[in-house]
């Protein structure tokens, strides 16, 4: 290791089995609390630290967020200023990306096979409504999906749809041509729109797609197209798409993220029969912690390797 | 086609535009309502006909039954009616694989992503739990999942199941060797179900699976695994199956089908927090009769072709 021991800053609150794998692994570097340190002290940063004060610490060499999301960081001062000086960015993006495609696939199911209706009838009238829940049921199978935002979620949720026999199509700001669906700039998609079955928003935020869907990409929505959003609540008009689904020009929406969140008690969306509510857990699971973990050791054995890192953003 | 036109006996209750489907699609035999018919007169039926009236039917050559179970008629004295005089029977088994493999895979999704908790919550005091919903939360990677009652079902809940990494085993009477997926029979179950995280009943009705999870081989599966039940609700002992969940040794349970049918209002399973049904609406998809149909008229091609039918059970 070139250079000697690496004074790692970390702020992740996380359980104590996983803060205990992260003393262990660390070694010989140093990790020190980011309550008693501040970051500019530091080489390494894992967790979540101030983009700012990222930008302007000079002697920090690798930044490690633990979520998937880095709009603080998304920004042309911080970029010059890690550039400027070669340090870089990661994020967690892989840890995420199979609970997040999870989820997706866990709401497209509860469609299909109309969980929350049942539920509906098992907290309330203990109906046993089988003819209507079987009709309302259908098979995926041969409809069309839009994933708006492609990256590591849309490229797992492509893997866990492939037994399905989906058309599924992506679009991102600026298509790779590497990604392994048909995927397009986001100015290309409107007309997909408008034949689109699942309309699935996994967007991060920033000024560009804060409102993406608004009261005009959502009337391009298909008529009962279902709508799913597990990326951010900024990227939707929340009274557009109350509008459309009060109307029924969507059949239903699946939401992980919504604008403000919490979602208040008395925000109308809590009490639409066709919109189903998570609280931002589609990324949650019960070893998340260990995860986050294991991958930023990953990466800081490939930092002392001088190898690429994981999930670089920058 | 030898012989002439058949006479097609029919009692399927299906919507219009797939009964017109049937009617074009027969020609030329001859469509006759099971109202204003008796099957012994008949050829062919095709729906839902008494096993013992069918036995007894000497002209009768083919059976198509409109359900994936075909319990009636998997006895000693029906099969031999069949067999003296070459009948055959067929089930609709590959119409309702998928939907029931689909809805295995939202009853398995729902549990990872915690989607009834959320609703619970939807429904109840709109508390945002997302720390708790996460911490509940769970990938589909890496376990164990104990399916019971290896036929169409579990074929094709195999092939969803291939992109998530788990470990999948199958479990029928008489195993055949080309199963998919490591498939013993019945006798070797019980260990299994030591080390299972899910174990899914898919098993039929039939003298032999009354009560097929009763206390003990409830007790036998593994502490804090989840149950799911999609194949008949006389498979399992309601009373075990509630005291497993009361008392946490069970996870969860889902269930598509119950004893009895429909579940009394005053059942309670219906108020267990960990158990979730549904009123076996699993099979249940939009074209469902469409889909019943096309099966039925490729089979009918098939038998007046002289060739090997699908789905055949007899």
């Amino acid at each position: 290791m070139p250079g000697g021991p690496l004074t790692i800053w970390c702020d992740l609150a996380a359980p104590e089995p996983a803060l205990a794998m992260l003393r262990a692994g660390v070694a010989p570097h140093l990790l020190v609390d980011g309550a008693d340190l501040a970051v500019a002290q530091a080489d390494v940063a894992f967790g979540r630290p101030d983009a700012d004060r990222c930008a302007e610490a000079e002697r920090l060499e690798w930044v490690q967020l633990a979520t998937a999301g880095y709009t603080a960081f998304d920004r042309a001062a911080v970029r010059a200023a890690f550039a400027k000086r070669g340090a870089r960015l990661t994020s967690s993006s892989s840890v995420y990306a199979e609970p997040c495609a999870q989820h997706l696939l866990a709401f497209m199911l509860a469609d299909a096979r109309q969980l929350a209706r049942s539920l509906r009838h098992q907290l309330g009238d203990r109906a046993w409504m089988s003819e209507a829940t079987r009709a309302a049921s259908y098979l995926l199978r041969g409809q069309t999906v839009v994933v708006v935002g492609f990256g590591a979620i849309a490229r797992r949720l492509g893997e866990l749809l492939a037994p399905f026999g989906l058309e599924v199509v992506a679009f991102r700001r600026t298509p790779h041509g590497d990604e392994p669906m048909p995927t397009f700039g986001l100015g290309a998609l409107e007309p997909w729109l408008g034949r689109a079955d699942h309309v699935i928003d996994v967007l991060p935020a920033s000024a560009e797609t804060a409102g993406f869907f608004g009261a005009a990409r959502i009337a391009a929505i298909r008529r009962g197209a279902t709508f799913y959003n597990v990326g951010r609540g900024s990227t939707v008009d929340p009274a557009a798409l109350r509008r459309a689904l009060e109307s029924g020009a969507l059949r239903a929406a699946y939401l992980d993220v919504t604008d403000p969140e919490p979602l208040p008690p008395d925000d109308p969306l809590w009490s639409l029969p066709t919109c189903v509510v998570t609280p931002h857990s589609a990324g949650g699971h019960a070893d998340e912690y260990e995860r986050l973990v294991r991958h930023f050791l990953a990466n800081l054995r490939r930092h002392d390797a001088g190898q690429p890192l994981v999930d670089q953003v920058i």
